[in-house]
């Protein structure tokens, strides 16, 4: 096996024993990115150079100091709607196709001193929000869309060029591309993590998320972000309580989706754990409305600079989001912040004896084909909206070959104990773990 | 009378007129910079040069395009926490001494768009959070503070050494600065103005605001954010029905700002309006405490980045704020968060037929002696979390001299109404709108 078939995790103990430096594992990730990225396209910037010379200087710290933290030697790929001091941020924009912002947003910040080796800048939609799409396809097939707006990081640890990346999600941005490649990815509460440096589209809703392929990858960069209450005891299957939610808009699940659910939630219970189904109460069926309304009122106040100051390099979906501001619906929003703030509580309050996670889709089903359209963000909405912690875990391959993910979630602030869940239902659910490399590293 | 004494509004019109050219103006500003700067020392960065270059380049402008917007020509503070593409942006931190971020904040980028003037960089507390204090004083008194964490911002106003300047308040950075300088200031509604670009402290607190000194000055700046509404007709004090709110923490109030209150409230009364007691709902005075828990969880994310990158150059107090990660309160930060989600719907509800503005002071009273504290901002914290639109207007001159204002309040989302009704109040509560300019440009 090569070093860039690793998980995050096997790479850091490999790292952390001396079998393995960090720059054979950059390089071999490199070398994988000159075989795949004619096809899959998942990368805006990459400095192979910078990424080698990061690599030996990681190396030769290590040998002196020991390892800088978690994730030492890790390559980590970056959203390109995340600030890096080294280099561009272009947002996919014209508007920024020279920018060079001279500070790291603070999340590349802190995993960059947890030791990860900042690789380059991954493909994402506009401004993570509309207008032109990544370039980005399918690891799997390059017909089809890795999904988005984190299309780049989503297809680049889909496709094994690098063990993790960072994503955003603001509607469905993080989960779902994690469904359509096949990898795990977690999107922490709300509040959690900081957002300084990555472009905002909507104050309430945008979140920084993160990518690996296994449990204990993602669990790796939230211990780099000291993320509260990882100190706690492991998972057991047995007896787990598992909320089956099909979700107020399960009317838009396809057969593939609706397979990945039901697969999963029979996984589960041979596996020892309790799965029932769980409606939520009837005014949850208005959160996907009033997230649109939020983010659509939000951003008009975020998207006014390059309206004023680039407006035809502006793409139109993202002026009018702008105009809205003369026919701005105070009302309208507030009635959505009220929704929210009462849904959240109550959902937080499902949980305890008789409830320790919810089990639900991901994404409608497999990744659509052509590069224009990212898929539907329409089983995540709500779930941002809510501020909880949804962890994304592959689970079937659909009709057409491609994986199929689900997204396990928890009450706000409840990030490590989600994680501990998912490190026990992974191995039920995403039962052919080797399938991936099998079939995209022949 | 010199140009650097004009208001924003006033010279804008000079400007448009050609009366005024923007080199003139600034060059006055400059000047009065020379003269007062030594003692007031309001600055972080400043490049004359520069200003006087983009001065001539926007008069250049006008005569062959037209003014590029309400702001055309006028010179523009901004605080050292705010982007800026050509400066500097410091913090006030060891840490980013040197930074330069290649982008402006979204603000930034708007005013700029409506053709203000960038001057410089104003001195602000570190993070505009903790930390080491600006050394800007007092321009009424330089042995008292100007408050903060908006110091520079708000000495420059008041100083008559810029027009206009951004703040941020977390807590009551904003609004109490503004009392104590003598000027206004508007603290728009959470999530009508765009933080790109602008230090985080607290997701859910952290907000942007201008100072100037009128409220036409704070229209014009609102004008370039194109807030919601502003097209409504102006408000009349005939019949105003005002709500005197001293608000759950009145045990805290000084005679200065109980007089100065109280002065407002009579002056509205004679000029024709109907000023009664407004008692808010008793459970309104956990949102002190609330915003503190929310501040100080919520900073725990914001402060990582520099925690572990430049552990021994963050001041101990943000350390403190990084170091809550280990015994982080969920329960006690969602109760936070409950209690503000309950009462801001509440507070909106108050207004109506019977309530057009809440009266509630700016500040305890006068700026404090010394510069070992910016003041107290416990008038200021529960409108922050109650995310509505405040706007200080000065009011008195306390026993020392120095100037107290009062704020006026309204329901979220307003800020477009609250600015006209602010036109209609500020005559009566500012009697005697000469005397700082007599004061200060003797």
């Amino acid at each position: 096996m090569q070093p860039y078939q690793f998980t995050a995790a096997e790479a850091a103990r490999l790292i952390r024993d001396r079998r393995l430096s960090c720059e054979e594992l950059v390089r071999s990730c490199l070398d994988r990115i000159a075989a795949r990225e004619p096809v899959v396209k998942a990368w805006l910037f990459l400095d192979p150079d910078l990424a080698i010379r990061r690599a030996r200087e990681l190396d030769k710290r290590a040998v002196q100091d020991g390892p800088r933290g978690p994730l030492h030697g890790l390559p980590f790929g970056v959203k390109d709607v995340i600030d890096t001091l080294d280099m561009p941020t272009t947002q996919n924009s014209p508007i920024y196709e020279a920018a060079r912002i001279g500070r790291d947003a603070a999340c590349v910040g802190v995993v960059r001193h947890s030791g990860a080796l900042i690789l380059g800048k991954t493909d994402t939609v506009e401004f993570a929000s509309g207008g032109r799409k990544a370039l980005t396809r399918n690891p799997f097939n390059p017909m089809h869309t890795p999904g988005g707006s984190s299309s780049g990081s989503g297809a680049a640890v889909g496709d094994f060029m690098v063990p993790l990346a960072f994503g955003t999600q603001t509607a469905g941005s993080h989960i779902r591309p994690a469904s359509f490649n096949n990898i795990y990815a977690l999107k922490p509460s709300w509040s959690l993590v900081s957002r300084e440096g990555v472009r905002m589209a909507a104050l309430s809703l945008d979140t920084v998320g993160w990518f690996g392929r296994s449990v204990e990858d993602l669990r790796l960069v939230a211990e780099a972000f000291r993320l509260p209450g990882l100190a706690q005891p492991a998972a057991s299957l047995k007896g787990l309580r598992v909320g089956l939610c099909r979700s107020p808009v399960w009317n838009r699940i396809e057969p593939a989706g609706a397979a990945a659910l039901e697969t999963a939630a029979r996984r589960l219970e041979a596996a020892g754990a309790i799965v029932e189904p769980l409606e939520l109460p009837a005014h949850f069926a208005g959160l996907t409305a009033a997230r649109e309304v939020i983010g659509r009122h939000e951003g008009s106040a975020a998207f006014l600079p390059e309206y004023l100051a680039a407006h035809h390099l502006l793409a139109a979906d993202l002026r009018q989001r702008v105009e809205l501001r003369a026919t701005y619906d105070s009302a309208g929003l507030l009635a959505a912040y009220a929704l929210a703030d009462r849904c959240r509580p109550e959902f937080d309050a499902l949980f305890g004896p008789r409830l320790d996670v919810v089990l639900t889709p991901a994404a409608p089903g497999e990744a659509p084909e052509g590069l224009h359209t990212t898929g539907d963000w329409i089983f995540n909405g709500i779930w941002t909206l809510l501020h909880v912690p949804c962890l994304a875990i592959p689970a079937i391959r659909g009709p057409r070959g491609l994986p199929v993910g689900i997204q396990l979630v928890g009450p706000r602030l409840s990030d490590a104990r989600l994680l501990a869940i998912a490190a026990a239902c992974a191995p039920a659910i995403d039962s052919e773990p080797g399938w991936a490399r099998e079939t995209l590293c022949r």
